[in-house]
């Protein structure tokens, strides 16, 4: 009768640690509440080589709005994401330093806005209109996200973007995605984000 | 210096009782966490002769999945929902008799059972088609909703319909609304769409 | 497959609502986490008649300090306590108007500012000594409420007192314990105590 | 503008990982339930040289029982403990490699069984009878974890023990507590000391 700490590896426990702090500066920053999307926020964090999402660390059940202010519904716990998790995973077989992220909504206004900031942080922004995506990929199983993190490397001219805009679609929300090596740094970054887009003249 | 309850009503006190009750009942039913959407649920209770979103309960932050489990993100407060006050305050202008709702996901293969449920239970199904909705619709702040109420209940051959079936949209995902006079009631009767539908042939 | 709504009845939720915002006005009052003693805070509210602590409402878990703010643990449900419910239940068989209570800490100095209090008020306060209790009754299952509310009636002058301060005892923590008709009501007179005692000059 | 994590070091991030996981592992062990307090349980996890309380991480709002459950109410930070954290600062003055601690209920019956178990461990058990405590101990502020523990080391035979048992005294609950180098392992074992009870013959 072992306990789960059994199982963790230092690694482990650093991720969770970091996880912990970032959650709670995204949860002390009531700007961006304003920015999470109607299917909510996850945070992510992958072990060095990811493989799958039980590599991956993730808040249960989102990020969602109560009483005005972003608050996570569950624990942070590998393999609670499933779709930002293999955003990350897949990001990484073109970039290693990549393991972290988060997702904010898109507005048509928050998007050229987003634009613009990009621009003066030097930060690569690159768009993936899901309507492009090929009939073929969209209906073999797995084969969404490739496509989707391949097509927007492409469009950044080969490089790996920090912020993605994925357009809408038929039941699909319009979501960005910002990633980073460590979840610490998306939080800080995303969180002036939502600050700065708040405060914006 | 007067609490919150100095301008509670009666009504307002068996209201909150009911969702409560309503809520437990939602959370203690582990095959509807395979029914909430990626926008995650909600269940409303709306005042007799609610006119805007401050006479309807709703949950905070809606609900969602925790460790497999449906959850409430927040506690039950009046104007917390803005959706689907809106479609219930808008539904009991057809019929006064409807004051509560709750609604779920809605895949392919869950419309079709649902039709036949339906049947089964001598319920009445609509189907809203977002696509079909005019242009001078969308573009109206407010005008959506008893846009797509009107079109439900002439789809259903003005009757209220039990079950609305709302198709996507590019950005909206699709999601149905059972609709009825008490939050336990609703609570009750998804549930055990829930059981029936994780437990079919 | 009938749900929990099947069993309770209109006071049931009726209570369950008051309850509701009871609690959350103690919640708002952040006065009121120095008033919470180590063994934490209950609110209770009991049916007509009670006869058992599955008759009284409660708060599971108790309230606690979180963040320096009162925070329930868990949800309000009946048969959630045990000693405050049959406090209230004993005191009943004097006053059967008496159908909730809140209990709170009591410091030496906090017990001479609260004398004064129910002074200016008009209320009864009455000093339950533990260390008085009788071997007898101490040994005896069940006996000790009966015994302590007899004695803090008789203490009163045969009046029911409205606030009672139990002494600390060997393994025992010192509380005080509000009285009255509603939940609403006790809470807020328990979070008027907060802020005056916060205040005091 | 800088998050938290911008003064977090590596070591805080390792121990908030090891007190998460630790955490859940006292939370997924229902037998616990049976040993949680009136005062309620706090697990903490102290820096190395530790100085004061905001060198330790502790759960706010302790851990207390919902729904049969052990709980936290709150989350895991620094400074969120004051009486656990000074006995764990004080012990390792007499050894450095305790780090952690958990205290839990003794009931007579249960104090008997656990001078059993100790023994069958090879664990040191310490009794401090806080009746003992000299008056001008108690009298003097921050004077008493510093005497009870002296006196836990001394009943010991100069060793440090494993675990403490606290009797009751005017206004305290008896409590137990167990300590070690790291919360994992302190949860471990206070987790099959709960089991084992729970199950004795």
């Amino acid at each position: 009768m072992t306990g789960r700490g059994a199982v963790m590896d230092d690694e482990g426990f650093v991720m969770l640690g970091r996880m912990m702090v970032a959650l709670e500066e995204v949860e002390g920053c009531p700007e961006f509440a304003a920015l999470i999307p109607e299917v909510r926020t996850n945070l992510v964090y992958a072990r060095e080589r990811a493989r799958s999402r039980e590599d991956v660390l993730a808040v249960d059940g989102r990020i969602t709005v109560v009483d005005g202010r972003p608050k996570a519904a569950g624990r942070i716990r590998f393999g609670a994401s499933s779709h930002m998790a293999r955003l990350v995973i897949e990001l990484a077989r073109f970039d290693p330093s990549i393991r972290a992220g988060i997702d904010f909504a898109n507005t048509p206004h928050m998007a050229a806005w987003l634009g613009e900031y990009c621009r003066t942080k030097g930060w690569t922004l690159s768009v993936i209109d899901r309507r492009g995506e090929p009939e073929a990929v969209q209906e073999t199983e797995g084969a969404s996200m490739p496509w989707k993190v391949a097509e927007a490397v492409r469009a950044a001219g080969g490089r790996t973007p920090k912020i993605f805009y994925e357009t809408g679609a038929v039941g699909k929300e319009a979501v960005s995605v910002l990633v980073g090596r460590d979840p610490v740094e998306v939080a800080d970054q995303a969180c002036e984000i939502a600050r700065e887009y708040h405060g914006r003249g």
